[in-house]
């Protein structure tokens, strides 16, 4: 049916493949580790930084260097853009006329959900696809089991792109809305954020007793691991609005939570990261809540009028 | 050499031997757990509780109910104490004439490290060996391989006891001083608090676009879990007092936690979750040391004079 010679030319030659073309514009310390990691899933990766000479040392493994943004985004059918910010992202995509039907954009840039909507609006306009990307990673973890990004906007580029995102990183698709990418980002920050200022905080206090940081990490991330499964707990709750666990209710997370900064205070520890959650419950106790699960504080996220 | 019979023996009712007979005071959740968890490690275990009925189904597993706390104590070479407070643990230890030399106390019940360092004294002032425990677990996971055990007092304890001990949970003894069992528990505590309340808030701000808090579990749970190398990482630059990273620098860290809480309220939830990170970060940035890594935050857990 089909000749094998031709079958054998198209995979060793699999970089003239369309399938395998891909820009990456703005080489800075992500772009780089991008560009690293589609080289070495034998894309065929064509380049563009602002400041050319980022860029050599992807040049030297096998990147293709492009003299203009636009040169780059005709090049291949998806353009990864890796920007400070979305100002850049619009610098470089310029006037977008090299931005054609079938093309797509593949924004990894860090913005705000509204940053990601106008894009998507901006980008479409000129008739390509855009898929907006939150980078779960840094640059040394891109292309290693610990990295995952997010992707939202059009879901067919998102499925015809597939294998040249996966090289990147574990791809999650949330959606077609292109701003869903950037609130998870925000959304995951904020939890890690908040872990990581309770572990700093944790150290402190660990710290008038002599124990060095290292000592107390394997415990405490062998504790956070273990809170997955009370996070789902958690959050069926909220789905049922049932909040009448007897597991741990608010009255006993407000004991403990009190022992925890009267006794950060007493040893000398600024006890500042733990007050808002002391004062919604506080709060939530005193409203008559003090029986209902951890869960039911997620009432008070919401601002009050 | 030995007479097989005699070994035989001795397996088969092991219950009779010193090193498996343990009383627990104190059956409330967590002591019924712990009974159950030492009849199935085929442990002789003796009980007593304040409110005697609390204990008939640990009877009706096998349990030895005693008629007095004082009686229970004498049944068995270790004692394991599991009360709501250390006035309880006063209560069921009595003027501690059961208490004899040889003996060895495990005290379970939740605590401040004071608490622990003064039980830690009257019990071995009367000649028994001490040992402080704090619970990582619920009553449902004891015995199950996430729930972890702190130990602190007695190393002689710790080692003699450890086979049963381990029937309970995984055993982490952290040294000779007392207190540290339960300075351990609070800073685990806090940890976990920040990055639960970090998370309440993350499915507030995901509600805004409808998002239903399980479809954010795995993924926080994933990114929480790669945070523990990043841990690792913070803890080596306090140890070494060496905050130059590049990686990610405090004035990057203020952008981000500025874009989330600016974005919370725009969108209708409350930020005041993250105002006191906001707020060392700005400190610290304004302090110059915006180029430093996010373990620089460290020196600032110090109470200010
Ligand atoms: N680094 C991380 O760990 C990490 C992790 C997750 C997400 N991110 C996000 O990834 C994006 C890139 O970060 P990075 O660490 O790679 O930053 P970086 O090393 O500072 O590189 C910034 C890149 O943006 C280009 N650029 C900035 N403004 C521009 C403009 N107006 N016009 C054209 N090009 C412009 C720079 O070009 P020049 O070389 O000409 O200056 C450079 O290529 C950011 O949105 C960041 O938030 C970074
Ligand atoms: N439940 C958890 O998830 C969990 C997790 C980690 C640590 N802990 C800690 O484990 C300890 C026990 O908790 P729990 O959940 O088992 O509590 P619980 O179900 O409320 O049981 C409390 C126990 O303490 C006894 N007690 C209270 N005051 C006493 C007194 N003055 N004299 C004699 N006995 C007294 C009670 O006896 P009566 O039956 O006579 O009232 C009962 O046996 C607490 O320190 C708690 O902080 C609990």
């Amino acid at each position: 049916m089909s000749d094998p010679t031709v079958i054998d030319m198209t995979i060793l030659d699999s970089t003239s493949d369309d399938q395998y073309r891909v820009t990456v514009l703005g080489i800075g310390r992500m772009g780089t580790a991008l560009g690293r990691a589609l080289l070495a899933a034998h894309h065929r990766v064509t380049v563009w930084n602002r400041t050319p000479s980022k860029a050599d040392d992807l040049v030297d493994m096998g990147a293709v260097r492009a003299e203009t943004a636009a040169a780059a985004i005709a090049a291949s059918p998806i353009t990864i853009v890796c920007v400070a910010d979305y100002d850049g992202v619009q610098n470089v995509l310029g006037a977008g006329s090299a931005l054609l039907p079938g093309h797509t954009v593949v924004n990894l840039t860090t913005g705000t959900p509204e940053d990601a909507r106008a894009m998507a609006t901006w980008v479409t306009g000129r008739g390509a696809d855009y898929l907006d990307g939150a980078m779960m990673a840094v640059p040394q973890s891109v292309a290693t089991p610990s990295a995952f990004f997010l992707y939202s906007g059009s879901q067919h580029a998102f499925d015809h792109h597939r294998h040249t995102l996966d090289a990147l990183a574990t791809s999650h698709y949330l959606g077609e809305d292109p701003s869903a990418a950037e609130l998870w980002d925000l959304a995951l920050l904020g939890s890690g954020y908040a872990a990581l200022t309770g572990f700093l905080h944790s150290l402190a206090l660990l710290g008038t007793a002599n124990v060095s940081p290292s000592r107390f990490v394997p415990l405490v991330s062998r504790w956070l691991s273990g809170l997955t499964e009370y996070m789902s707990e958690l959050a069926r709750e909220i789905e049922s609005g049932d909040y009448s666990t007897g597991v741990s209710p608010v009255g006993m997370n407000q004991v403990a939570v009190e022992n925890l900064t009267r006794l950060s205070e007493d040893l000398g520890i600024d006890s500042e990261v733990h007050r808002p959650l002391q004062a919604l419950l506080g709060r939530h106790v005193a409203q008559g809540h003090g029986h209902e699960s951890f869960s039911s504080l997620f009432k008070l996220m919401q601002k009050r009028p």
